[in-house]
C-alpha cells in the first residue's frame, strides 16, 4: 500500500509553522505496512489543494490530508474534497449535536463558525474527533481513499487512533513484507561509526539498506528490508543487528523510540538510584528532559539550576575562591557543583553543566562554546571539558545529550557488574 | 518569484525524522519576497528524486532541495541532479584541499567517504559550509534554478547564510510586493478571538487575509496581503494591525517572531526585575524556555525543581502540614514554593507550578492534567488552577505557557503604570 500525505496551510509554507503531522503519520503507516512515497505541503488555495489531490492520487493509494479544517474563515479543505468526490456539503446533525452538548457543559455559546464546521460532504464517512470539533473526513472513489483530519496535532492523533482512522485504513488495504530496525548511538560521530561497520555495510543483502541518521551527540542507525515473506525479513535484521551489537557494544544504548533519557531511567530503576542535576549553562534543559519520561519522580529527585553565581554559592557550596580564581566554568566549579547537589538534593548521583552558552560572553580563554559538564557520586567524580560552537540552543542541547551520555556510561562503569 | 522546497531521505518519509529545513527555509525565502508554492518530502532513490524535481520545475522559479549530500553511502542526490542537468561528477580539489586541511588540524585522518564528497557536478556553482564538509551546490539551467544542500540543519542554514545561498537567490530574481505582519497573543482560545475580531475581519480588503494559528495557549494572528506597490501594501497592513491592538490590547504579547519568553524578558529587564522559578510538574521546562533567550542571566537567577516531597520540604519551606493534608497539588503548596523560592533565589518575583503530568498519578479528587500554577513577590502571590488533559508532554509544556503568561500579566498588574 502507498501512501502520501498532504499537509494544508499557508502557515507552512511561509515557515511559521512546522509540519510535525507529517512524520507522526508516517510512523504509524509504517508500522502497519504501509510505504510513505510522498509528503506535500501546499497553500490554502483551492487550485494548489487540488494540484496536491492530483499528485497524491497519481501515486498513491490513500491520500492523509491534515489541515484546512477549524472553527475559522481559512478553512477551505471541505469544499474542495467535496468538489473533487463529486459530491456536496449536508448538515450534519449529529456532529452538530454534539458540539453543543459538549458547549453546554463548559457553558460556552455556540458560534455560528461551529455551525458551518457542521456542513460536511454527503457521501462521507465521518471519525470520531475526542479532542476537538472537526471529525476526521474518510472519502472513497475507485479503490482511491483520502482521509483530511483538522491540522491540530493532538485532533489528528486522536482521530487516528481513539477515532480508529487507523484501523480503518489497516483493514482497507493487504500490505506486502517491509520490516526495520533501528540501532541508537551515542558519544560518536557518523563517520566513525561508517568506517567501524564497513565491512558489515558491505556484506548486507542487496534488500537491505543500512542508513546513518545523525543528530546532535547521537547516531541513529537504521536497516530497512522490503521482501515478499515477513517473518524471513524480520530474522534476515535480527541477524545484522547482531552483528552491529557485537561491533560496537560500547555505542549503543537503545533501539527504536528509545531515547537516551528513557535509557538512563531505565538505568537507574534497575541499580535502585537516584539522580538529581545541577545545571548552570543548560539551564533546566537537562531536567526536562529527564522529566518527559512518566514515572521518572521514582529516580529523579530534582535540580538546582543556579544561573547566578550567588546561587552556585548559596546552594551547592561552590567556593568564592574557585569563582574568583578559575571561573565558573572549570573543571572545580562542575565537580564542587556535583558535591553539592549530591547532598541538597540527597541523590546517589548528580550530574553538572557549566559553560559559556552564548551568543555572548566568551573570552579568548573560554570562547563561547566552553562547556565542562561533570558527574559523579560521593566516591567518584568525573569532569570533561568540551567545545561546541556559537549557537545558544545547540551549545544547551548538545551539552544536554553529552551529559546524559556522560551519566550512562558512570552508571555502567561504577554500577554494572560485568 | 516562486519557490519549491524538496527534501530527501526515507527518514523522512517514515517519519523517523521531523523536516525543521523546510520551515527554516520558508521563511527565510519569504523575508526575501519569494513565495514557497509546494513543499515535498521523497525517498532517497533515484526515480523519486526526478519525480520530485519534476514537481518542482513545473512551478517554481528556484529549487530548494536538502539531504543526501553527505558521507555516508546512502546519498545519491548529488548523482541525480548531475544526470538531471546533463552534466557530470568531477574531482573538486579546492573542495578536497579544504576537508584535508580541517582534519589535519583535528588529526582526523581523511576517509574515502569524503574523497567521494569531492566529486561534484562539474557545472555548479558552489556555496560554502563552514559547519562542514558537503558544499552548496547551485545549478542553472533555462531560467530555472536548483540549490542543493545537506539535511543537517545547522549545515544547511551555515550555506544560505555565510555561503550566501540566500543573498544570491535575492539577486537573481526580482520580487513582487508581498507582506505579512504576525501579531502574537495569549490567554484566549481561537474562537473567542475570532469573534472579537469578526467584524474587523470581515472588513479586510480583499488582497488582505487573517489566519488564526493556534498553540498552546497562545494564538498567532497572521495577516497577509499581495499586491503591486509594497510602500502601500505594508501602509493597508499596519491600519490593520492598529485596528486589532485597539480591540485586544490585553491579549497582544508580542509580534512576528517574538516569543512569550522573551516578551518577558524585555519587561523584566524594562523594570529591573528578577525573576526565579520553582518547578514540580514542569520539571524544568519553563526554566528551560527562559533560559534560551541570550542575555537572561541578567534577570533570571535560577530554579530549584523539587521533584519530589522531600525537596519542596527542605530547599522551599513547603510545610509538613500541607503536603500531609492538601497535598503537593495545592493552592497552599505552589503561594508557599513561591514565597520558599523569592528567598533561596533572592528575586523580585517567583513562579511556580506542581501538579499532576500524568500519565499516571491521578486520584478521583485530582485526575491526571490538574495543576495549579502561582506567582508572586513579597507583597502578593497569585495562584491558579488549571486543567488541562492526559498527555503528560502537553500538560507540561501548556502549564509552562499559562506561567509564562501569568507571569507577563502579573508585572502588568504590579509593575506597569499606566
Amino acid at each position: 500500500m502507498n501512501a502520501c500525505i498532504l499537509t494544508i496551510g499557508d502557515e507552512i509554507l511561509i515557515g511559521q509553522i512546522t509540519d510535525t503531522n507529517s512524520g507522526w503519520i508516517a510512523q504509524r503507516l509504517n508500522a502497519i505496512g504501509a510505504t510513505v512515497v510522498k509528503m506535500l505541503s501546499v497553500g490554502d488555495s483551492e487550485d494548489e489543494i487540488i494540484r496536491g489531490f492530483d499528485i497524491a492520487f497519481q501515486l498513491a493509494d490513500i491520500t492523509l490530508v491534515t489541515g484546512g479544517l477549524g472553527p475559522t474563515k481559512d478553512d477551505i479543505t471541505k469544499h474542495v474534497i467535496a468538489t473533487y468526490f463529486e459530491d456536496h456539503l449536508e448538515f450534519h446533525q449529529p456532529s452538530y449535536d454534539r458540539i453543543a452538548r459538549i458547549f453546554r457543559k463548559r457553558n460556552i455559546p455556540i458560534r455560528e463558525s461551529h455551525e458551518k464546521q457542521c456542513f460536511l460532504p454527503a457521501s462521507a464517512v465521518l471519525l470520531k474527533n475526542k479532542m476537538g470539533t472537526a471529525p476526521g473526513i474518510w472519502m472513497q472513489k475507485e479503490g482511491k481513499v483520502l482521509l483530511s483530519m483538522p491540522g491540530i496535532p493532538y485532533e489528528m492523533k486522536s482521530i487516528m487512533i481513539e477515532g480508529g482512522g487507523l484501523e480503518k485504513i489497516s483493514n482497507t488495504f493487504k500490505s506486502k513484507a517491509i520490516a526495520h530496525r533501528t540501532i541508537l548511538t551515542a558519544g560518536q560521530g557518523e563517520s566513525t561509526i561508517a568506517q567501524r561497520l564497513e565491512d558489515i555495510e558491505q556484506c548486507l543483502p542487496s534488500h537491505v539498506k543500512l542508513a546513518f541518521l545523525p543528530s546532535l551527540n547521537r547516531v541513529r542507525l537504521r536497516l530497512s528490508g522490503i521482501g515478499s515473506d515477513q517473518e524471513l525479513l524480520e530474522a534476515e535484521l535480527e541477524a545484522e543487528v547482531k552483528k552491529i551489537e557485537d561491533r560496537i557494544p560500547d555505542l549503543i544504548f537503545g533501539y527504536g523510540e528509545d531515547t537516551l533519557e528513557a535509557a538512563i531511567g531505565k538505568l537507574l530503576l534497575a541499580h535502585q538510584l537516584t539522580l538529581g542535576t545541577c545545571e548552570s549553562c543548560t539551564g533546566g534543559y537537562l531536567s526536562h528532559l529527564i522529566t518527559t519520561i512518566p514515572g521518572s519522580s521514582q529516580y529523579y529527585n530534582g535540580s538546582i539550576i543556579s544561573y547566578s553565581n550567588d546561587l552556585k554559592k548559596k546552594l551547592l557550596g561552590v567556593s568564592e575562591k574557585t569563582l574568583n580564581t578559575v571561573g565558573a566554568v572549570s573543571e572545580q566549579t562542575v565537580i564542587q557543583m556535583v558535591k553539592g547537589g549530591l547532598q541538597s538534593l540527597n541523590t546517589d548521583i548528580c550530574v553538572a553543566t557549566s559553560g559559556i552558552a552564548g551568543p555572548d560572553g566568551g573570552t579568548k580563554e573560554k570562547p563561547v562554546g566552553t562547556i565542562w559538564v561533570a558527574v559523579g557520586n560521593k566516591e567518584n567524580q568525573i569532569a570533561k571539558k568540551i567545545h561546541i560552537g556559537k549557537s545558544r540552543l545547540r551549545n544547551i542541547e548538545f551539552t544536554t545529550y553529552y551529559a546524559l551520555n556522560m551519566v550512562r556510561l558512570f552508571i555502567k562503569e561504577y554500577y554494572v557488574s560485568e
